[in-house]
């Protein structure tokens, strides 16, 4: 069985989930398209290089990035650093040969996004941006409702992504903080797996109207590079500086193809975790998807008996998209894991059968469009047309 | 005990559900501020009064809403007619020194609810408009939470109001799909109790950024004037004319105090019926209410040590707001019924105490303010700023 | 149209939701079978009952219930008092040939049921006993349901009722807590309600086998005769009297036609407030009910494509059982006070109409077998048959 | 850093989850205790095993299990075969001088789990008994939320784990329904992971009273011994053979210190995929738990304000059980394979520390024995105490 060689950059949260998908795709989707054999492994320092190589079972490891690009037997570069690094990283990789998937977003603007996709395209490799909540198997299954036409066409989308992890002022000014590093705040970071829903459920966005909010102008300085994620917290004597990016946004939408709709995000919503829905109405029906209960997707469909009808709670198994692979009863308990598994999945089909994979580095520079417009419509107050 | 005699005028849904009220409020609250007596009821016929007098318990009847008005035993003229009429009999009332309870939303447009406003304070009479939701006792504990304090300064508002009785479109055309009688569509229907909601909960809302939608273009023509609510669907053969008003709309909205937040409402959400939401996120915590579950409130404490920080599911009862008057224990439930006892509550102990009650004209015309922005807003494609 | 005139003894908790069903009835279910006057209201103290009188609607009141069962323009008794009044008020009322509707549960043991249906029935009056909850439309769903063989054959019910307004230890010993008054503890008081959905849905109980528990052994002496409902504590220095009832039980149960199950009722549930519920398995389906969300019955079908099964959330409106009369739009709102306006509904049908209405007091008397038997079993550690 | 070497028994649905966690566990908690080394696998031929050994990431493989077990370089023997099986394997494992962990049930009766606990006891090796959900953090949270006290002494038990995948009478007669390879039906398959929340929540059970049922009493004969789960349906012309294990059980239980409550499991509950919940209440508050919906915990605490009561829905993430491992965001998502790395973590502290992990051999033993007895208990109808 062929066996591709994955060189990754970054060690961090994103490390460990993609370090886990190589192990495991095989494990789950058998025969797997290819075996993913984990290489070399990059990070900050040597030390913390060596010690994530025997963590994430790695065969080398390097705290230099570009000599895993340039190692000759590896065939796939994965980047989990920082927004910032993405495009060098990826650029470098695709001149080198070598496939590329990246964390989101891809860039920090829609001009470092594009001059990654042009690169990916030079090079002829596979490119893919790892917005892997649309691979839970409940949201893929909403897709193949709405192929089926089960729920006719769509009239509107609503999306939000809420956390409150940096709810608290105390919570440092992580690089998820500093435009330079990050491009943008909640936005980037969670808005675009929204986005990301939208195109694939509904279709191409055309206009966007948005505001944002920076609710927390200053926090505590952090000494070291690692975003902990609101786990730990500053003691008070701690100086401050500014943060220059969104903390919220909220946009209205329009698609292509006449739906309407709103997608919002925030980081200061005490209570909610992980708490990326949906709920779009159709035609013939309606979807709701709550990621903090992703094994369920609700459904209503209007031709149901008017006595019967009702949203159905439908939990994904064996009988819904990436149930052979998954596990054998529904409910059993797709977690954060199988969604980077199935991603690795695809791609590694993708890169196997020389087919596209998507979302790829070309819808990573749509989103990454769409997200400069929604600063540009909530600088000026004013819809904004979305360039295709 | 004090007597106040009540002249309804409209006997449909809410001419019931106001009935009941009268009936049921001495049962509830009690010592009661002052006893109703259905005195005297108005409908369109006179055979329809005299049913409507032996159905909802009044000693007398009219097919003529002005003799209710006239009848100088009356102390309370209720209005429970479509919206094309509230601001005639309201005038009328007020000028004959009733004290008047109106349907929402007051009027068909914020002019005409000046009249109304301008009429009621000229008379010295008191006033309300019916917008009974937000006398769920969970929205009231809300609003408690709120005033002391228990989720810090409010940073957003979201609210919903979304419905599927008129998402078929062999769902035939009643008034409420007529501008000239409805004003507008789920705007003013539904929407407005949404609005009335961020009023009461958050403020004064400064700015407004609106799209409107029509969905179902034109609708089978309906042969008599009340609206069945989605129960009857019109045959194929029947003619169809076309609806003026919207079937959705969401706005962005900024508040005085510098909260934002988004309002929308629709009748075309499958398997949604009336789901009335809102969810607010302050900076000591949150709140979210969905009215389908109305005994129910939910708030989140970031206070709460963080192992056992949660949304907390509060079901209402004898400890919350109007508990003294409602079921001895939580989650016996509270219907529809219940909001319109304490609603009438609330209106005679203002007129027996010669206080205030919220919301009253003032609120029902600036809703009609902000209603009428909405649509200016959605029609020009532009934020719209609130006069006060 | 024809008037029924109703004589209430006793005007507390009880008194008002059935007060509120007779004056609401009617407005709801129209035309009504028989327009409910409600004529006389007997209470404890004259003026107690004085006071009853002006606030629950009544034309006169007394202090002595024998009065209002002697009343010869009186045609209804309803029975709203503590438990061990029921068979002796309701065997007077039967023997001077007032139709009766007491309050559940129908006595405080099997011998005392039996001669209240004895006492009926000799006299031909009409009778039934206010096990109301089984007429939340959702719960007569279900039964719709079930008849429509849309779960098929039933294998499994199991019912709960679980409250907390009790645990807390200085909730006062009113009569609920005593023997002599109310029969037996959580058993009759809430158990039964569960007892009743039991045979409903599924049909005859023949065996029991259970355990009960007594928590809280003692509680504070309570100086007047109503329950208060958890609402007051005693203070720590009033004495402490020993509770002869059950705080909790649960039994194991077999039907008739071959199903299994299980029914508990606690008042020691921390959390719980009103939480009656029931989950059906059968051959082709499932059901699930809980009161606390009372608009919604979950309905899960086997014959649905597997990639499209999960509960149904079905809220109940104009399309189930009962939508005739109630609220226009599902989710409107069914509170307590609608349950108690659909058993009048049902009562006054079967007076006028000279037909049978369920739950009537043979079955009241069969629940009080059944409660017999379930204290039986658990004082001997063993299965108990239950006799027809 | 030291290594451990695994050999693995069984390349099925527990092959592959177990085989997940040995690559995940360091993964997620570093350092780890030790490194998992996936050294040898067996499964029934030469040719599967080889299959699952490129699968799983194994360097050796064999269609003879002993070769496993003999191999000098192996430190854990992992048993994921059949219930026959499990005894033989762990004797000759544990005479080999192995580690050992088996999935659950232990063994097919008590008697075999005995000679299974006596072996490892006498080779004083580690030993482990695969019921991994009382490893999801939130049941672990609970667990620690009784530590602490939170919700005072306990008074009752209730857990449940319903299923329908073997609801449909074509599902094959695989080796799960055959008493001689599973020992009992639903009870040793799915109830004994609620026995052990029983044990591991509240404490030692004394006395079960059960009833089994077997609802489908014959099922198509299936040609090959791997179990499907229901996702293969028979054909009709399938000849069919009889079940001679229980689909369902219910059993009241009591506590030695005691609390009381009921245990039940089915795997005909349409719409239920993996129910598996309890809900506990105790004298200062209540717990309840659904799998389903496993990143969640429910827990009321008695002492909270009377007018801020109610269930709280706490997220499990960083500040919770094992939170120093798993994702850093609650609701990132927990899912099957994370209660299996857990489960690894814990066994392998056990093995480097040298102490004691629970469940063990003793407790799989234990679990047999109230397996034994509630078949016993249903079998003669009466209660039957558990020996210690």
């Amino acid at each position: 069985m062929k066996k591709l060689n994955v060189g990754m950059i970054g060690a961090g949260f994103m490390g460990k989930a993609h370090s886990l998908a190589y192990a495991g795709m095989p494990m789950f989707f058998w025969p797997a398209p290819a075996i993913p054999h984990r290489k070399m492994i990059a990070d900050v320092t040597e030390e913390a290089a060596r010690d994530a190589a025997a963590r994430f079972g790695y065969d080398g490891y390097t705290s230099d990035w570009r000599k895993v690009v340039e190692n000759p037997e590896i065939d796939i570069i994965d980047i989990a650093t920082p927004n910032d690094s993405h495009a060098e990283i990826a650029i470098a990789a695709a001149k080198a040969g070598k496939h590329v998937i990246s964390e989101k977003p891809l860039a920090r603007n829609a001009a470092e996004a594009k001059a990654m996709l042009d690169a990916v395209k030079e090079a002829g490799v596979k490119h893919m941006v790892a917005f892997n909540y649309r691979r839970t198997p409940a949201v893929a299954l909403a897709k193949k409702y709405i192929e089926e036409g089960a729920v006719g066409k769509i009239l509107n989308f609503r999306g939000t992504y809420l956390q409150d992890w940096s709810a608290d002022p105390n919570s440092p000014l992580s690089w998820r903080f500093q435009k330079s590093i990050a491009g943008s705040g909640a936005l980037g970071d969670i808005g675009t797996h929204v986005i990301d829903f939208a195109r694939y459920l509904v279709g191409e966005i055309t206009d966007v109207m948005a505001t944002t909010q920076t609710w927390i102008p200053e926090r505590p300085v952090q000494s070291d590079g690692v975003d902990k994620l609101g786990t730990v917290k500053a003691s008070q004597d701690v100086p401050k500086k500014p943060v220059d990016v969104d903390d919220e946004f909220t946009t209205l939408v329009k698609f292509e193809n006449g739906a309407v709709g709103s997608i919002e995000a925030t980081r200061n919503a005490w209570g909610r975790n992980n708490f990326l829905t949906f709920e779009i109405h159709g035609e013939k029906g309606s979807l709701y998807f709550n990621y903090e209960r992703r094994d369920e997707l609700q459904v209503c469909f209007a031709d149901d008996p008017v006595d019967r009808r009702g949203f159905r709670t439908v939990y994904t198994g064996p009988a819904h998209p990436y149930g052979e692979g998954l596990w054998p009863i529904p409910a059993l308990g797709i977690g954060y894991g199988e969604t980077k598994i199935i991603e690795v999945y695809d791609f590694f089909k993708a890169i196997v059968n020389d087919t596209d994979v998507s979302p790829n580095f070309y819808d990573g520079y749509q989103i990454a469009v769409i997200t400069d417009a929604i600063l540009e419509s909530a600088g000026k107050n004013a819809w904004v047309k979305i360039e295709k």
